[in-house]
């Protein structure tokens, strides 16, 4: 079906295509992200850089880990500098490219500040929500006997809470930032070697995967440290260290609360835009994928910088900050029962390990060399296998430098050998981490059985495809729930035999053991973030070459790194989810904690055998369900907008076929971005507003009934049946998702009658489907599991 | 796209088609079965008779209530072979009729055959294994002191498990012989009136749901009957009639396990057919359905008698017996804490309820009369309209009967109040059964928004119809879940403040509210199920129509009618899905009791908190997901052979798109066959091996870890989340089967380019997924999630 390019008329392309209607409308910007975009790169650096120098003399006064982390984290911030300016300074290509990029940067800029303009005022609605329920609320009795007051408490909340939006934020305007100038110097590049345009992508990538990680844990380190300082932590009468992480809950739940938008917002959009440009542009006009032709080609490009870059920015940053809170909780309340003298190497311990993961990260990233001095054209290796070279170098250093922290911070002379154990729980996560790799590339690679059943499925038409495709990601949940049952079990009895007691000597690191596997999981973040990043960067390098024309071998290049990418992504999804599912449950007994202590009584348990609580359960999944099909029926809908809007473009304009006449690409930006910021309110409301609805009703009802308590438990078996559900919908959707996506690439690959036979017309409606599946539903599905918890974190208050 | 038919030729339909290879081997049919085949039925009928004359005896030295229960019942049978006689005398119609019925039920009553004789062996080791752990385990205290040992409980539940069964077995059977008799006389009476037509398919359908539900309560009564005189209750030293119920658990498993495989074999045998059918009949070749020329259209024919007439009275059966049992054990305990005088009003009050459903349902049925004396073709009423007088008939007598039963059997002095709360549990319940089916109908009857919507996004491709059909499904199982939770909450509160309280004070009658709620929404069951079987009975006898070529008037009036019956079928299936979410929520109750009673503990709550029980839970809904996957998958794979097979046809005989040659419709059917048999092993033996093997690992590792119970805890999580990843799988895939089905039909009308269009292809692919989705896994996990229930229940002693 592929036509080939004659006569190469360009003059469409002469013209600047800077011309975004509703997207560049000033006044909704807010004044924050103007001012951060009017300020010169480096001016900014430098800034963050006084910042650091401020801050490092408080950080001195808390704690030596503290100074540590941040050096730690000023070295890598330098280091992404080096890295960003070494991008730059790549050659932007020949002005056919370079414009093309311009668009796709203006659109992507435009939609991320209306988006984000958006996500600023939910924010600071829900900050005063916030603030009026910490002021009317009763304070544990930890709390008053440490003087920290209830407008004090109220306050930290809402700082930290605008804090993690804020940093969320950045981190995902850091992510597109990056790829908008690094997918034009990358195609430049594939005209010269594919090695280099390996390395480009790579290092814009790790660019902001040090910046997303780094901020996070400087994030969390800097409100640690004023609070710290703040607060008077141990000086007399003063709240007690082990205290400090409850109050930084807020910080994980601005993050997450600024995710679940990004990811909604920017999976619509990428999705939408990508399944109206196929429809129409593949099936029905059978036109090349990023063809220039095609008037949703841009908004597709667009698409991957803000569903891609920025959202999966956001995402990982969100990851992080929950699990590193909840991790700090779980070890603050062991330290405490445990009686430990000094408990602050359980509190920080998460701290240092992120601060490694930073540097492993780094070399991982910087193993991957260019083309060496001679500058020629060599024979191109096959670039996963760089890029796997690259993890496994992190990983075997991750192992050392997870086993070096655990002997630093969690050495305690009550129990000599708890360390050992928690390395080993360490070493569980690093296994998980890898073992989940494997199973997501088992089930998404063509290499494999599934996807080539699912490829010959699509031989008997477009039914069979899709109910092949439901079964395979229905199936694929097995083995990573599987992994993870074990992984729970195992960390967990590790940690419980860790010889870790309470004053009545039970065993209670069983909790933190699972907390020390799920950092040990997230122990290359940075690096897997960077294999993650690669993918859109490609992606869209390889629109550019499309869309500028560039001679086949340059394609090549690109399209054997868009491969690349496509399996990179969905690996790094297997890893998002199996994290999730590790800090949900870690979130959870955080939860418990923290309702037990506003309670003043136990909360140990929650019982499902009681019908409110077994109703709570139903509420959760079906919350699942809802959201995932209200994420899904959004991208449905606008991607019929577009459909609707190219089929017209191509009738009114019959010149854009032969090339005469020049597509409205701004109008399908236009349209995909107005639509999926109308569609990501719904999704995002009902992941707000549930949890709080379901704990205030059925505290209401246990008021009336004589139920103490009931709200809180029902909220908790809410917050369980989600993340059950949440996990194991999500597996189902990203798998699905990618196989279809490998299962049409395998039959492009020639089997099956090849491209524009029947078998493929079969498969490329599968993969339409996948794709609100697996870059839609399915990451926010990760997001929205972790913001439950959070949300209920700092929501529990009003349970009770 | 519709071909007319020329010349009429119809030499193929001269020889009779009863070749069909591997299906009548005698070896494989089990003798029981022979015999009762080989019976004249008023023989068998006459048996019947006597043995219940025998059985009466023993009903009358228990409770005048089972007196009173085996009189409905007998009526009820009355009737039922009156209804069966008066279906019977209706002519067969022309001969071209008779022998496509002849080939339908050759095929039918052989995979029946088969079938069953795999699942008669499978129940047959099952029950050798029940026998052996029951021979091995400790017996509970109070059967101790009544003088109930091992060996003797050991025999109770294998023959009850093997009672349930063969009654399952029976009712499956029922189900079938009937439908396969009574779709040649519905077509032809359809050549005189659609009245009569529609009243031939109701009576058809009234016999079996009669035989259905009253087996299900003589089952059940009979076996209690003969426990009470055999174990010697209310003697001095005998067994307490409070614990009987706990001792018939085996039948409800008996029930489910032969409803499982008969759900699973027949939903694979007639969605592959189907599918197949179609992807080469309508989509590749364009014919119509149920084309003579089709040669998989007999296998499809044959599969709706048995995959949805057998299978479906199995599964109602198996509602029935589970949802009796559990009521019984919750009355029974309750009856028991509250030291009521004469416990067995609790106890034997479901089987009262079911008596009065016996007799409203058949008031309801013969509502439905003929054309009247006449006999001349009158204007036709909307079946539909018809149908629903039926059902408000039988409403409005349920609510009197209910009212009437708890007055007579839930009286008790302790509590003079309490029976009017239980019948306003019973109201809560029809209304629940009410709301159910209005909401099934606002989401899959094209009358509404949400199919309209799925049909308009057909226009835009398979992808978004598909796309759109999946969020529609997975939006529409928050409204049943609401209803299902507001249900559940109220009748327990309003059990909960009947005024029955125990020793200590407390009231107790939460739980057997709950109980009188589900109760309530099944006490029209067999009105539901006439209705339900009247579908696939119309549906064949449009087939038959169709094949025998009869005028386009005939036709018009089996379309009219297997309209109706789609409708009446996906509205039944929202009824069997909240029932079974009840009657789920009543056997975990009764799980519970039943460990206690075991681990000589109180075993109160199962907490989620733990990491191991939480394990346990994902396990359970991942369960849910693997086994729709393979179910799914199962359809698609037998599909993909069918396909193959009629595409050989179509090659190898191009005379059969002439009408010059004959379809092998043997081999279809044969390879439909032969495929779901093998098909059904998979997911079947993972529901059942899955929880036992849960159990028992846990068991061992809580010995090792020093966690008592913790095996029977894991189970409990397991089941819970697998009831409710399972009530909200099945809602996602019963309501976006039937709408995909309905926007087919919408299209079909003429809208959006009718029949042939791009947009009907694409609706086409949606029917084709959904078709899986809706009869074969959907169907299958009402009775899984049963099954898992009674399974727990009876494997209850290994978890521990």
């Amino acid at each position: 079906m592929e036509e080939d390019v004659e006569g190469g008329y360009l003059g469409p392309y002469q013209e600047k295509l800077r011309t975004f209607p509703n997207m560049c409308t000033k006044p909704q910007t807010p004044w924050i992200i103007q001012l951060l975009m009017g300020i010169n790169v480096r001016v900014l650096l430098m800034l963050l850089l006084l910042v650091f120098g401020g801050i490092f003399y408080i950080g001195a006064c808390t704690s030596p880990v503290i100074v540590f982390v941040f050096t730690v984290c000023i070295f890598s911030f330098l280091l992404s500098v080096f890295l960003a300016k070494w991008v730059l300074s790549k050659d932007e290509g020949p002005p056919e490219m370079a414009e093309i990029s311009d668009a796709i940067r203006d659109g992507a800029e435009g939609f991320f500040r209306t988006q984000y303009g958006s996500i600023s005022k939910m924010a600071i609605l829900l900050a005063f929500l916030i603030l009026f329920i910490y002021l009317f609320r009763d304070s544990t009795p930890q709390q008053e006997s440490s003087g920290l007051g209830r407008s004090t408490s109220a306050y930290i909340t809402v700082a930290s809470f605008l804090l993690g939006a804020i940093c969320s934020g950045i981190a995902g305007y850091i992510g597109m930032w990056v790829s908008v100038r690094a997918n034009v110097r990358v195609s430049s590049a594939a005209r010269r070697s594919a090695r280099e345009a390996l390395q480009v992508a790579v290092r814009a990538g790790g660019f902001s995967a040090l910046v997303v990680v780094g901020m996070a844990v400087v994030g969390i380190s800097v409100l640690y440290a004023v609070l710290y300082v703040g607060l008077g932590v141990n000086t007399p009468g003063g709240v007690k260290v082990t205290e400090l992480p409850l109050l930084m809950v807020g910080y994980g739940f601005g993050a997450s609360f600024v995710a679940l938008f990004a990811q909604l917002g920017g999976g619509i959009y990428t999705k939408a835009a990508d399944v109206g440009a196929d429809l129409v542009g593949k099936v029905e006009q059978g036109i090349p994928e990023d063809d220039p032709r095609n008037p949703a080609v841009i908004a597709d490009l667009v698409g991957d910088n803000v569903g891609d870059c920025a959202a999966r920015g956001a995402d990982l940053f969100e990851s992080i900050a929950a699990e590193i809170i909840s991790a700090m909780i779980l070890g603050g309340t062991m330290a405490h029962h445990c009686k430990i003298e000094d408990p602050s190497g359980f509190i920080l311990f998460p701290l240092v390990v992120h601060s490694f993961d930073l540097v492993v990260s780094s070399v991982g990233i910087l193993s991957i060399r260019g083309p060496g001095k001679a500058g020629v054209k060599a024979v191109m290796e096959d670039p996963m296998e760089i890029l796997q070279k690259g993890y496994s170098v992190s990983i075997v250093l991750a192992v050392i430098a997870f086993a070096a922290s655990t002997r630093w911070m969690l050495y305690t002379e009550k129990a000599p050998s708890a360390w050992l154990n928690f390395a080993l729980c360490g070493l569980v996560g690093i296994m998980t981490a890898y073992v989940f790799v494997w199973i997501t590339k088992y089930y998404t690679d063509y290499k494999h059985g599934p996807v080539r059943a699912l490829a010959l499925s699509s031989s008997t038409g477009h039914g069979t495809n899709i109910i092949a495709g439901v079964s395979l990601g229905l199936e694929s949940t097995a083995l990573p729930v599987l992994v993870i049952s074990v992984s729970i079990i195992s960390a967990f009895w590790l940690g419980h035999t860790s010889g870790l007691v309470d004053e009545s000597g039970h065993p209670i690191g069983g909790l933190f053991g699972t907390a020390v596997a799920t950092m040990g999981m997230l122990s290359t973040a940075a690096y897997i973030l960077t294999m993650d990043m690669f993918g859109p960067i490609a992606d869209n390098a390889g629109g550019i070459v499309e869309m500028s024309q560039q001679p086949e071998s340059v394609r090549e290049i690109t399209d054997l790194l868009d491969a690349v990418g496509n399996t990179t992504k969905a690996t790094t999804k297997g890893f998002a989810i199996g994290s999730a599912a590790l800090a949900s449950f870690l979130l959870f007994s955080a939860y418990m904690d923290e309702v037990a202590a506003f309670a003043h009584e136990p909360f140990k348990q929650v019982d499902i055998a009681i019908p409110e609580v077994f109703v709570g359960g139903l509420l959760g999944s079906m919350l699942i369900f809802v959201f995932s099909a209200w994420a899904c029926s959004a991208v449905g809908r606008t991607a019929q907008e577009v459909v609707t809007e190219v089929r017209r473009q191509f009738i009114e304009r019959p010149g854009i076929m032969d090339y005469k006449e020049r597509p409205d690409y701004g109008r399908c930006v236009a349209i995909v971005a107005s639509a999926s910021l109308r569609e990501m309110i719904k999704p995002g409301a009902l992941a707000i507003v549930s949890p709080i609805a379901i704990g205030f009703i059925f505290k209401i009802l246990g008021h009336y009934t004589g139920h103490p308590l009931l709200g809180a438990k029902v909220v908790a078996a809410m917050l369980m049946f989600a993340t059950v559900s949440g996990i194991l919908m999500a597996l189902f959707l990203n798998t699905a998702g990618g196989a279809w996506d490998n299962a049409k690439k395998y039959i492009e690959t020639g089997v099956l009658g090849g491209k524009g036979s029947e078998c493929h017309k079969a498969a490329v409606t599968g993969d339409t489907v996948g794709d609100p599946f697996k870059d839609t539903a399915g990451p926010s599905l990760h997001v929205l599991i972790k913001m439950l918890s959070t949300i209920t974190l700092v929501m529990a208050p009003i349970f009770l």
